[in-house]
């Protein structure tokens, strides 16, 4: 998949998947943190660290906390962007920003806080190499 | 399914189910709201509103805005109690809060914010009688 | 949960969640295989070999080979039972075969092949302990 | 989302979501069937006839039947790719066949049966529009 950068934001499309919507019409409003994850994947990849491998090298994060405030509604077939940036960085947590649009209509904005853990799932400090990146952002 | 009621929350339970595990062994963080969306129901329910006839007759609710804080993680075969109560109620809008645990540890706590519509996703007022009931609660 | 034993079957029960539904307001078809799944927990679990407790000793169990027929629809709150059966053993595969209902409706039949694989997802076979109270079924 | 015609099949692509993962550390294996959904909402556009719009003029599809035979595992991140092709065609109903790689390994194949429903879920003829661009496929 690809991506863009506009700003400290890299901005990425899914489509509504059918079976994502449910008996309202409307994609299920829980997809919509699925959304904010694939946003997160693809912030990664843009700095050059795609989760896939921090996991293969022993750095998880895991979500500690996330919100979603709902403006709009999408339906199956809308491609609905998702633009993810960095909101706050500390030694062992980041946090991230998220604006989605449907067809060009404001649909929601969210915010998640990730801590960085071990195989373990023991707190443990972000790398430090992927902490640099975070701070930089997909400019960096 | 079957609740309970605790002073003013309605009490149900999920087991975790293969499915919602993700990779890092865990309930994946998404669908703690769809739990939460079990609470609700089960809440209504206990009002002697199920949900489903609710909609049958024309009063959706819409998630507004939702926020969850993880404390913990669940694994798949374990029971998650879900404890849902109302937290404000206006006319045209009600708050839930959730408190989560899994095999007794805690787990989660969470808030939606829900919109009454109509059929064609106009907001309208939560119908007299629903409104009463969410107002006393279920024991009233 | 719990569950029952009905000649060689293993019945259980699921409610039709809110997050199941798409917008043909009935169930969408790819969560029948998540509650067929659930069928085979509560199956393994009947027979004394709840299958979090395998995988955690190093049997795990892979789908091969998954089959559905519809043969109508499930709504939002319906009650659908699953009644799971062991239709073939062998030395390294299992295959289970499925009838659901919704609220008294037949819903479905469904089958599966599972393979049995150690951690690093390599073939072996079934732990014998395991393939023997699978030969005996839950009445065994 | 974009796709190919190769001979008489449509071939779109996913990437593994987080989400789809399980704790076996690969997709679960519901979704392929979502993933051989997204494959047929690509082919029907791919013939001029977007699902979501023929939903919207009152012929509705529904999965009477639906097999999958798994060849490998996929990991998140992954691309996977989805041939789907007409295999059967009806007065009614369609058959569908797919099959799916993973970063070019075979992943597995699969097949689903679907009915034309009008909006109360009768079953009736598929349009004769759709029926002939079934007919022709996505060369036609």
């Amino acid at each position: 998949m690809s991506f863009d950068v506009r700003g400290d934001a890299v901005v990425t499309e899914v489509e509504v998947r059918y079976a994502e919507t449910d008996q309202q019409g409307v994609a299920y409003h829980a997809n919509y943190f699925v959304w904010m994850e694939i946003g997160r994947t693809r912030y990664l990849e843009a700095l050059g660290f795609p989760y896939h491998r921090m996991e293969a090298e022993g750095a998880l994060f895991s979500v500690m906390e996330a919100r979603c405030r709902y403006a709009g509604a999408a339906r199956y077939g809308e491609r609905v962007e998702i633009a993810t940036q960095v909101t706050a960085l500390r030694s062992r947590s980041v946090a991230f920003g998220y604006a989605l649009e449907a067809e060009g209509r404001p649909l929601a904005t969210g915010a998640t806080v990730l801590i960085a853990l071990d195989r373990e799932r023991r707190p443990r400090r972000i790398p430090a190499e992927i902490a640099r990146a975070l701070a930089l952002g997909p400019r960096g």
